[in-house]
């Protein structure tokens, strides 16, 4: 009896004694810790936390005296929410994995800078406009079919030719093509040799005959039938070359009928004697041909799922970008009266493109000034107004480095250096004269790529009117490279003079307006800063000045977070 | 029996079932937590780390692909240690404790701008001038005996006449006089009504008799005992004011004597017909009245604790700041042959440090050039020499400032405003000439703090030469006001077109040497970038040009964080 009452007794102390020490485990849960790390010894992040988990705690920061942010603290170190950091500096940052750890990189710009690797050669690429892609562009309404060039919506959405992006459209592809490895092309019909294979409705009419105005024997077609003459293929969408005669009216066309295979959509992209630049019904897409009356060849080089895009992103608002491998031609149909020559696909016509780019600098001109007019009123900075017409430096040294590439490819045709001669008038006159001239400070001349009153003076539509200038001066003969290069030589002096002033000391002002309108500066954001290096370093390459090399390195390295020292 | 097997039984069966509740509550730990937000429904803070425990873990940043940080992730937020956003962005921080609750301010700057209440007025305070206490900064080296106004060892450790830094001591007392309460003052001794208890060794003669000089009856003593002449005295350091002429000889002195109270050290602080500013020996600090083998009278108005501190600084190398409670002057007692007038203890003495700066100017100047020079020669920007007797646009402006009311509250005498008159012809001569005019760009008059060659176009020293300017245009009768006039529209027409030129859309540059040179901007630290909105505001409260008010408050809210927008 005794014993037993003995073995309660003991088991309620033994009970009492496991209370106790769970208890005090409980209360002091740091004598935890010694347990887990034998519990979960191979779980190394699990103990870390568990032994940090008291260190680290929330904390409010007050940010300058104006609110608060949730912060945290761990030992002496406070942690700031990087998505509070991000707003606040204009940084950016993401997590990624690699071999199953997650990092974060985080990034003070998120451009790209390209360090030429040998001297700059007129001849050449454009600077790294091999890049470029003009054409996708958001605000490019469509490329012209009259003319081959694109049209730009930046400041009027009906579009309108803006000289400096078809003359970026130019150079791109004339730096492409010396990039990328040569075409694969096939032609389909050249009215010679080389003969498709139309069906032709019943009552419809072609013929294979000697053009006077291509002085060459042409495809022919005369179909007043509901049905199209059609040349059926099966290919993804290629650049469409040919060269096209309709007679000016409302039936006669040359259709490419794409297939969406993955959407089993149907379109249909018509090229036809319009006055309008693109028109969109459901599932055809019109580019006009601006005809005016007259039946006469037109060169084409359409990169049909440009055409196609910029149909549908009109329709649909929507700017996902296709994909090439989603469609293919279905075929290529004619409906009226006309003449086709030289169709041929081809997996890119780059020099057609830049042809199309030299003809329209050659007949835009205004002969009178020597400019390319900008037919859009555009206001900048609050109260500055370019009415339309104006002309801009950058317009003009683009058209120089267009023209002075066209002299060097196109058989040194006299034609070019003219053209590129007149385009000289611009520089030397004042803005105020319908000039692209201003002096900063009453003394020192630079080439306003918005040549407004009082003036801005955009640093990089400067330094591209000067490559202009020098590519001319370099390319072309005698008597034609003495004005460009005093034009260059005057720029290039308030370069240096001036060009230290769009420094910020932690990145770059995009103009100089915050001096003439005596507002804040406009900073320049990342992809113009890494612009200005790449153009520091094209200069260091043709000018031995240590000023452009020396600020490249320093502006560089405001893209890694650098800053110039303060006293 | 049965019964009692069957309470063990119940009991092992208790036991086994509390093992294992508390094992289970082991290996989850989140079981525990609402037992703890029972346990411990008071410490919300507690609680909170406890759930989180597991959501937090550390994860590497890379920076800009450079190199590593520790970080630290919560769910998808991404916590950045605040020591490398410091030392990145320069950003200031700390923690703080408010009812047990730790914060943390986040500072984008350390500095503070003074908004001005009213209009700017020549005649009251100088700027925000009556918060400066150039006495006390480690650069100056002490407060000359001779002439009452500060030495600086700014370029030169001997210590050096800097024009700029005495205005400044000027204009800070003349502020402070205005802004503080009437000083409290006891006279000890002034030869008349007023007579101290001296006590006078053997063979000493002490006697008050009628001085021509200082037209006044005054003590005089001549004491060749090795015993001193003393008038004991038992209160905390003042301003010591007295008129002193001394024997121009080795042994003629007048010495303050002053204890530590808490270290119980005695220092001698001796003013002497020496020709060095300041000299130390153990614990005897000498001050030089530069007597030139001349028995003249010189006015003093001595801050005793700053004429320690220079003392013991020079000696130790020490900055630690002396507390005005710890010390107490024992005795002022007197040597060798000499006379006192107006023995006086003072709570400050601000007006004769005024006009003891005053008097530095008028004495001062160049009566050729009407400069003040800068006798010591100063290195800028790696390249740039100003060769010692360099003229400032910054302290001539200054003394405008000084002259000006000096001429208005001190009987509105002549000398003044020819003084000043004078010190406008360095702002009419170019810097080549050792005038402090530059141009910029050929074309934009400035005053220069620096006088280099290239020009620098520092911004607040240029602002304080407009300020001296418009002081003396405001105060000065005509005859005297019209010339000051001229050159202070001149500048601020200069500083209207090139104000914007120092905004670097998050902060200003101190100067314009990135332009002149062709370098990296000095971006003005956030004190130098206070002083300019400071200035700024005062502009704005004299011209009515909105630029002003607009740029100080951007460049206000720079101070927060604001940054300038992007394109």
């Amino acid at each position: 009896m005794r014993c037993k009452i003995r073995v309660i007794l003991a088991l309620i102390f033994v009970q009492v004694l496991i209370i106790l020490l769970f208890w005090s485990l409980f209360k002091n849960p740091e004598l935890f810790e010694p347990k887990i790390s034998i519990f979960s010894s191979q779980n190394e992040k699990f103990e870390t936390n568990r032994s940090e988990e008291l260190l680290f705690k929330k904390i409010l920061c007050n940010i300058n005296g104006e609110y608060n942010i949730s912060c945290r603290k761990e030992l002496d170190e406070v942690y700031i929410p990087f998505t509070f950091i991000k707003k606040y500096f204009e940084i950016y940052g993401k997590t990624f994995e690699k071999n199953n750890v997650e990092f974060f990189n985080w990034s003070h710009s998120y451009a790209n800078v390209y360090v030429p690797k040998k001297q700059y050669d007129p001849r050449g690429a454009f600077t790294h406009f091999q890049s470029y892609k003009v054409e996708e562009r958001e605000r490019v309404k469509c490329i012209s079919a009259a003319e081959g060039v694109p049209l730009s919506t930046q400041w009027d959405s009906n579009g309108y030719y803006y000289p400096t992006q078809i003359a970026q459209f130019g150079l791109s592809h004339y730096s492409k093509n010396l990039m990328e490895p040569n075409p694969v092309k096939y032609i389909h019909e050249n009215g010679e040799n080389v003969q498709a294979y139309w069906i032709t409705p019943y009552k419809s009419v072609v013929k294979r005959i000697y053009d006077n105005d291509a002085a060459s024997t042409v495809f022919c077609f005369n179909n007043t039938e509901k049905k199209f003459i059609v040349l059926k293929s099966n290919f993804s969408l290629p650049i469409l070359s040919f060269n096209l005669k309709l007679k000016p009216n409302n039936i006669s066309r040359f259709v490419v009928t794409v297939e969406n295979i993955v959407e089993k959509k149907i379109y249909y992209i018509h090229y036809i004697c319009n006055s309008q630049h693109i028109l969109i019904a459901d599932y055809d897409i019109y580019y006009g041909l601006f005809c005016e009356g007259k039946s006469k060849w037109y060169k084409l080089s359409r990169d049909i799922l440009i055409d196609l895009q910029k149909g549908i992103m009109l329709k649909t608002k929507s700017k996902t970008k296709l994909q090439r491998s989603s469609f293919k031609i279905l075929n290529i149909s004619l409906k009226g009266e006309g003449c086709i020559d030289n169709l041929t696909s081809l997996s890119s016509d780059h020099m057609t493109q830049f042809q199309l780019t030299v003809d329209w600098f050659l007949k835009h001109q205004d002969e009178s000034t020597g400019g390319w007019p900008n037919p859009v009123t555009r206001k900048m900075a609050g109260s500055l107004i370019l009415k339309s017409g104006w002309y801009s430096a950058m317009g003009q040294g683009h058209a120089l480095s267009v023209l002075a590439r066209a002299y060097f490819v196109f058989n040194k045709e006299i034609k070019y250096l003219e053209t590129a001669r007149k385009a000289l008038n611009p520089f030397q006159r004042l803005s105020k004269d319908s000039g692209v001239l201003a002096m900063y400070m009453q003394g020192l001349p630079w080439y306003e790529e918005y040549p407004t009153n009082p003036p801005t003076f955009v640093l990089n539509g400067f330094i591209y009117s000067l490559i202009g200038l020098y590519d001319l001066h370099k390319l072309a003969p005698v008597g034609y490279s003495h004005e460009p290069y005093m034009l260059y030589v005057q720029g290039m002096k308030s370069l240096k003079k001036l060009l230290t002033s769009f420094d910020t000391g932690s990145g770059t002002t995009y103009d100089l307006r915050h001096v003439t309108l005596g507002t804040a500066p406009r900073l320049a954001r990342w992809d113009y800063h890494a612009t200005h290096v790449n153009q520091l370093y094209l200069l260091s390459s043709i000018d031995n000045d240590p000023l452009f090399s020396i600020t490249a390195k320093r502006w560089l390295g405001y893209m890694y977070g650098k800053r110039a020292s303060h006293n």
